[in-house]
């Protein structure tokens, strides 16, 4: 850990801001205000899903974290039921963050320490994580979203892996869109990255580097109060890091020291054509993990509703 | 199967209605324009999560499905990441159906055809349903939602196992509570049998008899063209079920006949206390499922927002 | 841990009696020599797999663990092979102490040492053990096996809970089946107790209290120099232990200081009545667990061969 | 299926030769004065373990099936147990045939049949298989042992893919090695294939074509009435297949026609060169798979012991 590091972090720090025993972090920013205003951007009743497709053919590639496995405990064919139905049923093994996803605050930290100051080693073991488990997100993620479409500001379909997305980026994305970034918001990065794997169908390129935010964008997010961040790339922020030495130094700010919880793999790609037809970049938006008690980070399957 | 079943079924049947190919059944009934007047029932801002925790102590007996299961891959105590950040990571295995989750429409089936006429053994295989599976809700079902608190209205924390809750009961709600259920609403009822589970921890008795929709609501729900209906037991409809020898007979109608997506064990205790509190019944209403391809339910956390 | 267990386990502790690199423990004891000795047992060619069967339906009551569930990924109706053929897999999820099976030698621990004085918090982490796993028997345990049927010595078809079987049990067997346990043996020891599930079906009985061998037996058995030790019972000690506040203490001074494998769940009833039935309770025996690296326990299936 | 295909199977079709009844097929030939005789064999005290290593970086690729996944439940850190002990647990999820492995008798059939004429979609549903699963070889695979080395005979490190060894290879390997195969034995056929994983780690390379046994083996195996066969490929039989458009056909003959279960990826190096050192080719061989209920393979640890 460098110097600089634990000075950004002290210098975004969030704990204690809600409380000496918050789990939440910065998505306590949605106030009910800001839902009922939130209401507001429903106008023409488009739904945008933006979960990825859960099966074996996912982008994971194996080395890391697998794609989901899913078997039929029953098919129905195997007997009929007293009457005369039939049913099925599923099964499913995988990773929690093989797919479109929450990072959960207690997903990544540093120097033994949580977000609000919680012990690690003693607080996330092989039983799970008893401080900032993702289950304390459940009701806390929907509100006014963001989108700042990153590839079509620079006017390419995807930046190249290992572009930094800067704050002047971000500031440029907001004036070309005429949209503004605000308390409680959630804020989606589109990089056009999604598309090396779903385009493409090259899943080794996809997971190596990655086009992503900046390290400094942290400061904007903090600036703002923006109350969670996601992106259409699998690790939200730029990789290679542009620090050297350093592995996801953005995760590490944000979950541990800011509190704000990380969504990546969304597929933004139809909502961004929207957006780019209609002019409108903000959008009612619901996002809740699955209640995995003591998770890392949960699978879900998020809306953007205009 | 009965002649009354299928004559039942013959008589709700929407086969064809919404096109040969229609794979979604009655949530294609929440319109756009729907969406648009459902985000006025967005007015407190609150927000309410009726998913149940997902665990190992969860309500399955494991007689039939189990809890789920999940598991560290790593917790960050095993290794430091260049930079000194460290990660953790989890897995899950779990059935589809575990928890808070929606039927697809090939969940369940008779005389070897799924909704809209699919020939069964043919499209639910081991390899999955590859018609009518749950991916094919995945941006359907949001808009407005309807509690009907059947407990309250009887004044009782929750019914009696075994009692079914009649068409009769269902308009004396709507009466008693000041709401009417109209055409791609979403319809929660509540019966109070999650508190079996929840408070008494008792899950053989949980998942023995239930209070449920009795069979004759399926025209009720037909009638007002109710897009999705769900509840706070395990399998929405009254167990036993009434026709003696059946085996969820609603089930069978409103999946495979009216192509009506099921939801189970919705915790609907906070959101009754809020809505009886406040007189308002409406809400709007974000429940996708997961995105898993070919599955036949999906485990989901809905959202109710006032 | 009380003075008296330390001291237990401090003489009769085995680190570095086979080198400071050991991971193997007592069933180094078994030689080439005394495995060509053992081949004389083999005298009728009747088979005994002691394996029990591994399924939804076994004796885990899902509190602690649970059983197998088994998953067909393809039964072959799906889809024709080119030419003709058609294919069934499946996939299994399982604990791998659910059924028979050997603890490793990293299984359990106390005051952070394995056996061999290894420290465990560094050798055994979320990814596993990395001292003392499984593995590291897969070609150790083949050669002699003798059985002490200490039900049938004691006239009762299974011994009561909490029963404490003694050195002088163990003696008593000995003298009166008419054979010796010496250095490089496999002892089973059979208590009758794997009834209670195998014909009572009583899962939540089984799993509870249990007759097995008391915490002295630990002398007798190094002693001897047994190579590894088994029951019919689900932990091979008496539970609840006879030492009040102690958990498993014959585990911690068998696995951790003598480097002892223990074997749990072996079904010995029809072993046990075809040496009651010709006298000869010595015969050939293999057992290697699987080879999953790093596992602090394997499934298997054992033999006996007479 | 080709005519020549039908008529190869009911040549050596072993239908009804060991009852109508039967579920083991050619295992059937390890008599128990074969089990006697074969003891003979056990003369140096050498034991060797043919399984391969079951962790996350096995031969899988992935497309078809996946390495098994190894969690710990518990590893000791998360909490002392009373008395001051620590342990951990772990469980899998595994193909159960990701490793070395023997293919039940309903692992493959066509025509709708499975060995002993038993139908096949009747037998073999979501739920598992009824008739031929792999626990009825559960006490059956034990006797006498012989490897025929042909990369050794043929003078290579390994045959390469799309070898097909043929009968005169067998007869040769057996003349050059001084063995003969007879009634009752288990044949191991070493190709060097294993290599291309263990030595060269590539995982593709290993699971696209093989050497292996050619079709015209069946009539081999069948004339000797050999018990079992395996070898160090993942398939057996050699890939692509000499006959054009057929999938597989050895197996279909060897686990339909005849009734002979089929053993995959065993490590025969270490034993391979034992058995060159001191010129004998025959040992003890215990294989009994795991009693998975219902299951159409198993993953084992087979031990050699000369």
């Amino acid at each position: 850990m460098t110097d600089a590091m634990r000075a950004l972090g002290a210098e975004l720090r969030n704990w204690g801001r809600w409380g000496a025993d918050d789990q939440r972090g910065t998505t306590n920013l949605i106030t009910p205000e800001k839902v009922v205003a939130a209401a507001g951007a429903i106008r023409t009743g488009k739904v945008f899903d933006l979960g990825i497709p859960l099966d074996a053919d996912g982008p994971q590639t194996g080395h890391f974290r697998s794609n989901p496995r899913r078997f039929m405990s029953r098919t129905g064919q195997e007997r009929e039921l007293p009457g005369g139905g039939r049913g099925a049923d599923d099964w499913v093994v995988m990773p929690l963050q093989a797919g479109t996803q929450w990072d959960a605050l207690s997903h990544m930290f540093y120097d033994d320490h949580l977000y609000n100051g919680y012990p690690a080693a003693a607080h996330v073991t092989a039983l799970g994580a008893t401080r900032n488990a993702i289950q304390h997100q459940a009701k806390g993620i929907a509100g006014r979203g963001v989108l700042l479409d990153i590839a079509r500001l620079k006017g390419v379909d995807r930046l190249a892996a290992g572009t930094a997305i800067t704050p002047a980026d971000l500031d440029a994305a907001c004036a070309e869109q005429g949209v503004t970034v605000g308390a409680g918001d959630v804020l989606l990065v589109r990089t056009g990255w999604w598309s090396v794997f779903a385009a493409d169908g090259d899943r080794e390129r996809f997971m190596d580097a990655e086009p992503g935010l900046s390290l400094e964008c942290a400061r904007w997010l903090h600036a703002r109060d923006v109350a969670a961040v996601a992106a259409d790339n699998w690790a939200l922020e730029v990789l290679p890091a542009q620090q050297e030495g350093l592995t996801l130094p953005l995760h590490l700010v944000l979950l541990r020291d800011m509190g704000m919880t990380i969504g990546e793999m969304f597929d933004l790609d139809e909502l961004a054509a929207d957006c780019a037809a209609d002019g409108t970049y903000e959008f009612f938006f619901t996002a809740p993990p699955l209640k995995f008690t003591g998770a890392v980070g949960s699978p879900l399957n998020p809306l953007a509703i205009k």
